[in-house]
């Protein structure tokens, strides 16, 4: 019955759904997944890079993880040409606001100009929408460090600890266990209050503890395989002794140590 | 027989009907729900927030009630992507008009702007109506507070108390035989008169118990579970003594006050 | 075999009719009932509320019956988002005209650009007509009170009473039995002269007694039930003396009073 | 057969047939018929006014024949709401000519400028034909009293006699026999010569006895009943002593002379 | 199987040809057939008017010729309206060639601007081809008299003698066996020589011939009938003593004369 | 299964075939053939009439081929009508370009423009690609002669012979073994060397010799009948003393004596 | 079921594919292969000619391999006409860059230009993907020489050798176990470090190197047959001592020379 409503745009289905924008989200299913998690001093974002060869040429900056302006990046699952049109308009609305405001803009800003421009897509005639989901990684000075995530429909909200792309189930379940759980029971559902900064109530992860976490949640979302240095990709956000934003991929060597430490940590532990 | 006219927003069916918009509205009342009420000292709106995780990032500021100039607001029901994209055309427009006229918009001329807008979206080739319904709160200084409800169609009327989204049946059911019985019997369609202020015929009630009567709409109209506070968004609107309006998010702390009050209410009456 | 020709506006069907625009006014043959009569000192529109609720907030100004100018109004039935549109282009085009030629725009003017703007609509592709009916009620120099009709194809006509909506038929041939039969015998095909004015020649109604046919006509339309002031708008349009033009929406309170006349006068009669 | 090319304006049947233009032609074919008489000193136009009722208020100035500027009018059959957006465009083409040249538009000018308006909405996607034929009456000094006749296509011819709208057919039979036929014998397909004034070669009738004539075909083409004064218009145009265009309504009075002649005439021939 | 293609006139069949173009031309096939034909000392056309009517007006002008500009003229066979547009074309180039270079529009060029714009209606979308097709008659002191043939494809080509419209393939080979015999033998295929000027190598008739060759033509070509001098109507042009070139119809008196001329040559002959 | 995709021009099917541009290719099979062939002082091309007629007008310029600028010239297969337009884009590059730069353009430049011109309509919706092909034919100073054909995809390519139109398979075949053998094997395949200018290496036919064989293709290619000076047209292009470009186009007698050359030379061989 | 959303490229499949983007590609599968090699010293590019014929034209410059601007080149597979389009593009993008900043593009900013260039025809209606894959050959001084690869989608990457077009999975897969193996062992996927330059690491082919390797791989992909001299195209660039980029198509002399090489090797190792 769903036939006769997914393939226009710009109809909705007698039960109220857009069936292209779920067609779409479908093709980010099948993507290379990304994990994004906020670390009390920065935010860590984690990507599997499915297409692998010796061929390759390397990568000259990073290859899922893409800086948007000083304090913003993000991180990419599904179609890479959707995605860097959208990642063009990004960093100019970056550039203007800044030119024109001078000041940074704030991330939720920008985040939401990206995802009204998604929407547009998901309305009018004659267009398809992106077929492409972001973690959005960023620093602003009123609200620190931020993650939002947002898919091809335009929706967006921010988040602790998310997954994007395949298995992003699988992914965000190991993660509601695992996330915080230092100081607070397992119970990831009772983290929330509503005055006290964040890292004040749950003990979040720092950088190190976020990236080993990131790399856990890879080995169980990516089929079969441990996740090996080459096909993953590890990005940091924190700030320098100066308050500015550092963006950093890991080396391979970096990267390595840190599955190691996943890999001995598992090992101790007895589980995968 | 319905099937041949639904697919187009541009078409009416042979009864007379516009498929597409009540498809749209179908989309809404998925969603979660918006309870709207009016009270003699300010404007009630209470939301359910449909996704909880523990994963998810404090938002910064409301999650489905958005400000849209200093004596309006608004709760959301339906795709979050459109309803942004209305939301930013009611913001430009009473800043637009702020400035052109040197007054706050009065509130209807807002909403019927948003209104219209949508309308087009029904007429016009190449595009679907925008998936959202709309409860407006606010307040000027020629009709005080007051209260709208909009749907995909572009239609909208003032209501004393409203319900949007999922079970909105239910939850209008019981606003009318809870809402403004105490002064006078709980007949509500005889409690129009023409020319004294609503506040003076019935027993309009104040923010404080508009609060409480909103917590027991949306208990009866979430499924199954009762109304916990994280689940829920209160927003009150309400003038300081110098006479501006103030939009106010209730803390979990103070909504849990509301809601364990609900709970004694219920308990004493031994209903519910 | 009208299946065919009816998705598309811009099609004629073999026998040379428009479905579209059919289905249009099929949508208004739901839409409350709204009559119309002219009087020999003013106009009377009045219009069935379908949908009441104690709960729906008092309308500031009126619910049914728009003022355009200072000597035009109308009543509607039909998709009220449309409405609005056209509501919108009416008051455009009357203040403009005001503006430009320094006098009132004469009625018939007025409606015809409506009706000129509702076409376009009915003939250009992708686009759906608008599903709306018009009652307008004006007073101009040249003609003094004037009372027209449209429909969603874009036609209009002069009448001197008419119904539109759910049960116009009923309504239109109640009028024809007891519109100006006071003077003349009951043959309303007899009435039309020449030269003379209107009122010469048929006892034409004053408003008083047109707000009480207006009442019976509604009586008939509205389905089983008796009419009921809450349920009914009442809109008269008449001089004052210094010859402008008074809109006035009759009270609950006054609107109770013509309907205790009617019941009275129905009582007295021993029919209806 | 005729399925697969009728729902488009734009293409070509294999036959070489405008399926759409012929379907307007259809609901010309239903309209009220209206006819035109070529005087030797003037130009009736007789019209049926399809809908009659005593509610109906007295057309402020005529309903089926519209006059275009000082020296042209126009009679109408088929969709109204259509005619008058061509006569607009007929009446500023008229206003921008005189203005322009600084005299009147000469009639074919006129009347190919509003058959050229129409031809286009026959080529174009996304348009409908217009559903209205015209007779247009008019006068020019190179050419005297002239009289046309346009379909939705866009073609146009000059005419002695004519008939448009319902049962067209049988009154231009009529008209065959009885136009013309005093001075010379019966036969219509003799009258036409090369250079002689028209009125020197046949014996054109006056405008009396055109209007007779008229008031005759309207007889037949009308289903069953005999025209009433009330339900046909008669119009006439005729030059005054300072050689300006008279365009002139016969009052009900009037028409009913006209009518009683004309059944005096028949009762006297003992046929009809 | 042309099913498939022919409902477009933006694509090709598989075959190669274009639909809508075919169906066009069928159009015209319907048509009252064109006969040009180019004499020693001017052109000649004769066309067929297949509504013939005692109540049509006297045409002031001609009825299926067009005077283009001083010394071009056009032959219509299909659809009045859509051949309005073109000769409203053509008129416009030629005259702005004229002001443009101060000097008359070369035939050719004038031809090929009408063909061109023909041709853009059958390749671009949401357009339908120009159903008519023409016979140009033009002179101009590179190349004499010339005769053109366009159909709705845009193709054009130069001629001695040609047929448009109805039956046009009996005309052509009528005129194949009776054009240009006098001088040489009845084989037409071998009237062409390089250099010396047309009139020099075949005795090409002159003017009074071609006309009755013309009718000649029209006889065959017309259903059963033979030409009467109302249903025809003969151009003829060629220049006067000052060179100008004279566009004339013949009066029905000298059309009649050329018929009983071609019926007494029959006679003669003792064949049709 | 070729069905679905064949009927719109911007959709591939899933062979990755453009089937409208291979439709457009099967109408240029149909059309005249045309033959181009690279000597070693010219360019000769020749073209089959097929439409010839004792009636057809002689033509004032040439027929197939046309002269673009002063040193290009191109023959046409298939539509005519397309091929004008694209002839007068030609044209109008040429002219801009020498305007422009003040130098004559280089013909491949030329050719890519009218090409990059042809792409277009292949790719966007609402229009069909060109149903035309061409040879053109030019001399520049940095490559001297050139020969290159282009087809309704946009594609072109540069030949020293080649045959486009009906039977172009076995013209070019017949071309392959019989052009440039003189001076090497009959091998067409060893003729391409690297540095040497390519006269000296082959025997390149001198303009002569390559009339004879263009002549000897059409021979071969032509349905039955032997070429006759009246169904082809021979053009050559050369320098004169001066080094300009001479276009040329045989007169019959020219084209004769050149046909009789060739049959001379068949039957002295023994076989055609 | 994959037919419903194949035709249309502007929506997804349910499993989230956009066919047309795939057919695009399937177009490319059956185009003449190219072969990419990053050289230590340079860049080497070899594409295969599918069509050979001794009556075509030496190209004047090169066939398969185009010149972007100074420092970048590319190689096509796929639709000639939709290439050209594309290298405009490319080459207008190169230019501009040039003028604006005055110093030369990066090779992946002019890449990234082209492919979002092809995106668009990706996502909006109306238009098909182009149905071309490149090889992007190019210098900068910030990462030397490189190589990319880009496909229809708009999607591209970097490589150390590539090969797209028929069989191109036999040529990747050739070059993996032959590409820079004689420092390393066999094994592609260790040849990845992070900090130090490529060359330092594996044993890069140097440029005579990188030719013979992409002769073997056309030997492999293309039919049966062994690539000789004339129907491939050898293209090498490489750095002059003056630091300029030397782009160079070898004659065939030399390619001749390096296919002997090959067969050499072959013949000596007694494998093919």
């Amino acid at each position: 019955m769903a036939r006769r409503y997914d393939s226009s745009t710009t109809t909705f289905s007698p039960e109220g759904r857009l069936h292209q924008v779920e067609y779409a989200i479908e093709a980010i299913n099948n993507a290379g997944t990304s994990v994004g998690i906020l670390a009390k001093n920065g935010v860590v974002m984690a990507s599997e890079k499915k297409i692998t060869s010796g061929l390759l040429a390397q990568a000259r900056t990073s290859e899922k993880t893409y800086k948007l302006c000083a304090h913003a990046a993000c991180s990419v699952a599904g179609l890479t040409a959707d995605a860097n049109i959208l990642i063009d308009q990004a960093r100019l609305r970056a550039a203007r606001y800044a030119y024109q405001y001078q000041e940074p803009i704030p991330i939720e800003n920008l985040v939401e100009h990206v995802c009204n421009y998604k929407q547009a897509y998901t309305q009018y005639g004659g267009l398809r929408p992106f077929g492409v989901a972001f973690l959005f990684a960023g620093y602003d000075e009123a609200h620190g460090f931020q993650l939002y995530q947002s898919d091809p429909s335009g929706n967006y909200s921010g988040w602790k600890a998310t997954v994007i792309g395949a298995n992003n189930q699988a992914g965000k379940s190991l993660l509601k266990t695992e996330y915080g759980v230092s100081k607070k029971d397992g119970d990831g559902d009772e983290m929330k209050t509503d005055d006290a900064p964040l890292s004040d109530v749950i003990e979040m992860p720092d950088v190190a503890e976020a990236c080993r976490l990131a790399v856990k949640v890879l080995n169980k979302t990516m089929d079969g395989a441990v996740a090996s240095a080459e096909k993953l990709e590890l990005f940091t956000m924190s700030l320098d002794e100066a308050g500015n934003c550092v963006h950093k991929i890991l080396t391979e060597a970096e990267a390595k140590a840190v599955i190691a430490e996943v890999d001995a940590e598992a090992a101790s532990a007895g589980d995968t």
